[in-house]
């Protein structure tokens, strides 16, 4: 068992309901666990009372942050259809609801349908070639910094107002195992640098995250594309796509995250905050 | 009051429930009250139990279809914090759930946040400009194409793999008026030709739907933006961008949709499709 899986472990106390413990070792930037790693411990439980395996959509509001320490899940199964069976999670932590998620489950045994693929896996050398993210620089002493090993290629030219969106592509791998873990997905999808880091914003907070499940991950290394198009009134969208290594698309997401006030954001030169500080 | 405004009021019944009647003036080419008008008589319901009055995000599963009659929805004001609040709506027909939603509402009076725009609003001429979307051909018989007039600009080339993603740009309008109320934008988001039209796809079935709201709907016209990049396993992602007729951001939305096994879809001269048929 790797250490996210032992980490997002849940233990059925009867009636839909489960309990889970959230460490200290998938702590982000911000010095809270990652809201990725949280969810994924929600999912975790909904799956238990679904009759398919297999996360094809979710979505997640955040209510309250979550800290170390143990959490109570509530699932429901809210339908079953033909192929696929959708149902609901709450993860409360010290009697305040944390997180609320709903997601849709399926089977990969009805698999048949129909496949094109239009747009492209991010433009990466192979990890191998790739640049260790804090090559040369200081490396954050947050846990994500243990848990996860982050890549570069070439770095990227400053983006322009209205010239493209603000893009991330970053080579991801969990440093201890995992990544074919199904529930990893969750975490991985919330993992990357943001892309509002190139534009010099050091935090952001979601409110929600939508995240569709598109292959089974099936690889040590991810290569992930962050881009943000928007921010209006403090408020961005954060658009994420995650590859394997084979050039396979695992999974999408979308945020709406919320920056601070106080901190300003720029275009420009700001390619030395890629790297978290 | 607007038609759409009439078509999407709600009736308090108590305890938070409210009562609605779905009318068939908004089916969609499948012959069905379209998801996205379904989606705001729901969420319509939530804001009434909203201490904030402004829709920000929300995420709909769709359970089972609705048909034309009278819906229940049960409310839920799920956490209040300092500037948004967060709810939950279920819409019953017929005693079985039919859509579940989860939004989080704001209040315009805290904005003050910052301002970046990398994306740019969809290259369509201005509406006067542009082509009546069923000039020359055959206008659908389904109320979706009495309630909307649709005008695209010059006819856009047909995707290549590989290339960039299959996309759809129109422009919209409420033929009835009603484009200036906040609600009219979950409809919106979902009432525009699919852009999976464009590989000759006729009809896709949403499991959920995201939607950001980033600016009140101030605006006759809309410009639209939808794109679909990956189907996978009949399975595709659609993202929409709801732009006012002055270039302002009004709402991105999100779909994970299923096409039909039976139907083949494909890249090449598929623009004759573009009219829905």
């Amino acid at each position: 068992m790797s250490l996210f899986e032992a980490d997002t472990a849940v233990q059925p106390t009867g009636n839909g309901c489960f309990a889970a413990s959230v460490t200290d070792r998938w702590d982000g930037l911000a010095g809270r666990p990652l809201g990725g790693y949280v969810l994924a411990i929600a999912l975790r439980a909904l799956r238990e009372v679904m009759p398919v395996p297999d996360l094809l959509v979710a979505s997640a509001f955040f209510l309250n942050p979550v800290g170390p320490g143990p959490v109570q899940l509530r699932t429901e199964l809210t339908r079953v259809g033909g192929r696929t069976a959708t149902g609901q999670v709450r993860l409360h932590q010290n009697d305040a609801e944390a997180l609320r998620a709903m997601a849709t489950f399926s089977t990969s045994s009805l698999s048949g349908g129909q496949n094109l693929m239009l747009g492209s896996n991010p433009d990466l050398p192979p990890p191998d070639k790739a640049i260790e993210m804090h090559e040369g620089g200081v490396r954050p002493t947050a846990p994500i910094a243990d848990r996860v090993e982050y890549r570069l290629g070439a770095r990227e030219e400053p983006p322009t107002p209205g010239s493209r969106p603000a893009t991330s592509l970053v080579w991801m791998r969990l440093t201890e195992g995992g990544g074919d873990d199904l529930f990893a997905i969750p975490f991985l999808v919330d993992a990357a640098p943001p892309a509002v880091m190139k534009l010099g914003a050091t935090t952001s907070t979601t409110i929600e995250l939508s995240l569709h499940v598109r292959a089974k991950p099936n690889s040590e290394w991810f290569a992930s594309r962050a881009t943000t198009s928007y921010v209006i009134d403090g408020y961005h969208d954060e658009d994420f796509e995650l590859w394997d290594a084979s050039g396979r698309l695992v999974a999408q997401s979308r945020q709406l995250a919320r920056l601070p006030k106080s901190e300003p954001i720029a275009i420009g030169d700001v390619g030395d905050r890629l790297t978290p500080s």
